[in-house]
């Protein structure tokens, strides 16, 4: 037997239904927002990361799958979809032939050579949106407020939104300076990370999870009191619009996210189970100023968030908002006898040209089988056709699920299912739903 | 700037919703064959591979994307569709809880490393299927008309099936001692593949593309010359039934397929564009007979196609036979001074979950500025909003294809959209189509 790679999974059957209805609400919301596709490549420039998430982000340093192909160049898997989008919008010349703001979404596999645990994947499948040429604070909000809305959309009703601001450039220098000051007396005593993080990026200090860090990181300076008036006046504009939109939300000065890129607003999207435990964040995102021209792009400025697929369908699936993904069988066709394969496949395939899915016995099975596999394909009607039904131009239609059986005409065929599916036009009974 | 690696490309805009276009239109109709989504992971064990598309193939040799992991294993990006899906089904269990044959679909990236070249990816797109518990060659038929009428649907009329079949092991053994024998007293004077291939798999050489080979294969033994008497009467029902569903197609005896694992009928999709241009296969797949087995599966056989998703798009742009999947913004509403920001959003908002899209400006901009913006993004309707229309609750709308304006009743406006867009349910006049 062969196996998957380590801490990649499958996503089959009932399973892959959920991904497709979660992944294509999540399109058609966002394309309603005026949001347009953006697809990249899988595979980039290992180069375009390092700049893009930092090269001292944990992403750069641990977790991409990096890899020098045949003709030499350094590759690497996509961690995270914004630096390929930004990427793409360069070289596309987007920023020149589209209005602003641009507005993109991205669907699609990412990698991180992370621990296996559960939940998290190597390879895992992000939706996300990049809202490029920001002038307005009110375009963040209206980011947020397009993740909100998404995420209830899909039914996760208890959502804690959570933003913070990380401030501008001048906000950020008096800040860093400030923590640096700070953490001087203490880095000798916190753990490796810190140390390391302490040289490199003083923020990241802030993420640290070990508990003795901790202590030390709650007395830390909090960035609110080195915001500069820019950033005040900004910060405040997108909670004031929250709060006419009648989003709540909560200011958490922890939260400064992973990424190099982030300045002005971030923001989590958090969710408490129907028993009560807490998830963490199932979507996440912020404001970026500089990303954009370090990418080759204009000085221009951008917002965006991603929301995690696998962890949006298994607490989906957790909290019972995902049961009606079935997909049955709308028909099963059993022949009797190889004559009359033929005329059961032109059959199936004037049902599925008309929007009924069928599959046809095409195995030779007794009548008994027929029915066994039927059931086994959970299809909801069979049609059984002998020689006797072909000669006469007809065909009898079991209901699998009451078992009643009649013999009807084949012209009369569709005109039947569309009555017994309820999408008979000419049909004035409640039974056809006029959509 | 940040370039795209060698080969890759994006798919952004327009050219995106073509895509999903296509892949939506193959997956609709799969699924009515009953066909269910698999989605296995872009990363895999490279044994997978190496004993799938076999050790000699070109592939293998030459064209995965093959690293070792931070763990020390091989790894490769998947180069087809077919192993892992195969893979998934073992580790899966699926061929012990469900019925056969066991319908499968999938799409997604591949990544193979070939001298880019027009029309030529290194990382491009396949939909695909597999039909794996056959033990009828009507499935084989049913299998090769999914693939007939899935690109007969998507527009491409003028296509030729050619189907050959590589027969039963039987067949093979006596046609493969047979074409040793004839190559024997050429090999020596022929490329240096095809010795190669005289090796280790002696059918490849029909695959050679070698002037001065070509001549030579060209008189080589012929394989219906030892078919099976198993192997007659499968193809014979698989051409009988074609022809009873009128589906033209072609023998091909020179058809073999580039991966070790076909046996039985192979088959490829031919088109020629309306200028005559022959541009050669855009889908092809076969009969497995050893492959579920070898992968660690139970003793069954399979059957499937790949339809490349590049080559699909590009022949049908350049036939012209994708031109409406514009996908204009039906709003875009331009709120005059800040004060009004909220109230705009909160309309646009109504006007997205009630099924139209729509952007607001949040940029504070003058009318002017605002109807250019409206342009640039091929808007449908102009929703202008100051503070009268907002104290008044009214909102002027206004048709930026007839440049028309009225002022309406903010209660009035998703009815005024529903008609104009004629979807008004309670409307008997012609501008409303009922679907």
């Amino acid at each position: 037997m062969y196996t998957l790679v380590k801490g990649t999974h499958d996503i089959i059957l009932k399973e892959a239904s959920k991904y497709s209805y979660v992944e294509g609400l999540l399109q058609k919301i966002a394309e309603s927002f005026g949001y347009k596709e953006f697809r990249t490549p899988i595979i980039e420039n290992t180069e375009l990361f390092a700049r893009s998430s930092g090269e001292s982000s944990d992403i750069v340093r641990k977790e991409m799958y990096t890899f020098m192909d045949k003709g030499d160049r350094s590759i690497s898997l996509r961690p995270e979809g914004t630096a390929g989008v930004i990427r793409c919008m360069v070289n596309e010349k987007v920023f020149i032939n589209q209005d602003y703001p641009v507005k993109a979404f991205y669907c699609g596999p990412n990698f991180r050579y992370e621990r296996p645990q559960k939940g998290r994947f190597r390879q895992f499948n992000q939706f996300g949106v990049e809202c490029c040429g920001v002038t307005s604070p009110y375009r963040d909000a209206e980011t947020i407020i397009l993740g909100y809305d998404s995420l209830m959309f899909l039914g996760f009703k208890n959502l804690t939104l959570k933003i913070n601001s990380l401030g501008d450039d001048e906000t950020r220098t008096n800040y860093c300076n400030a923590l640096r000051e700070y953490f001087k007396k203490y880095v000798d005593n916190m753990c490796d990370d810190c140390k390391e993080r302490y040289k490199t990026n003083v923020l990241r200090i802030l993420d640290c999870k070990v508990d003795e860090d901790r202590k030390i990181i709650e007395n830390a300076p909090k960035i609110q009191d080195f915001y500069s008036d820019a950033t005040k006046d900004s910060f405040n504009k997108i909670q004031e619009f929250l709060k006419l939109q009648n989003i709540p939300f909560e200011i958490d000065d922890t939260l400064v996210r992973g990424l190099d890129y982030y300045s002005g607003v971030v923001f989590e999207y958090h969710y408490t189970t129907k028993s009560g435990l807490n998830v963490g964040a199932i979507g996440a995102g912020g404001h970026y100023g500089k990303l954009i021209p370090e990418l080759g792009g204009p000085n221009i400025e951008g917002v965006g968030f991603a929301i995690g697929i696998e962890r949006v369908v298994s607490v989906l699936e957790d909290d019972n908002l995902l049961d009606n993904h079935d997909d049955p069988l709308d028909t099963y066709i059993m022949p009797i006898g190889e004559n009359n394969f033929s005329k059961a496949l032109e059959i199936a395939n004037y049902l599925r040209v008309n929007g009924y899915s069928s599959d046809v016995c095409l195995e030779n099975k007794g009548v008994g089988q027929m029915f066994k596999k039927a059931e086994r394909r959970d299809a909801l009607y069979a049609l059984i056709l002998g020689d006797d039904e072909v000669k006469n131009n007809t065909i009898n239609l079991k209901n699998l699920t009451s078992q009643e059986q009649k013999n009807i005409k084949l012209d009369d065929l569709l005109k039947t299912l569309d009555h017994l599916f309820g999408e008979d036009d000419d049909c004035d009974d409640d039974c056809c739903k006029h959509e």
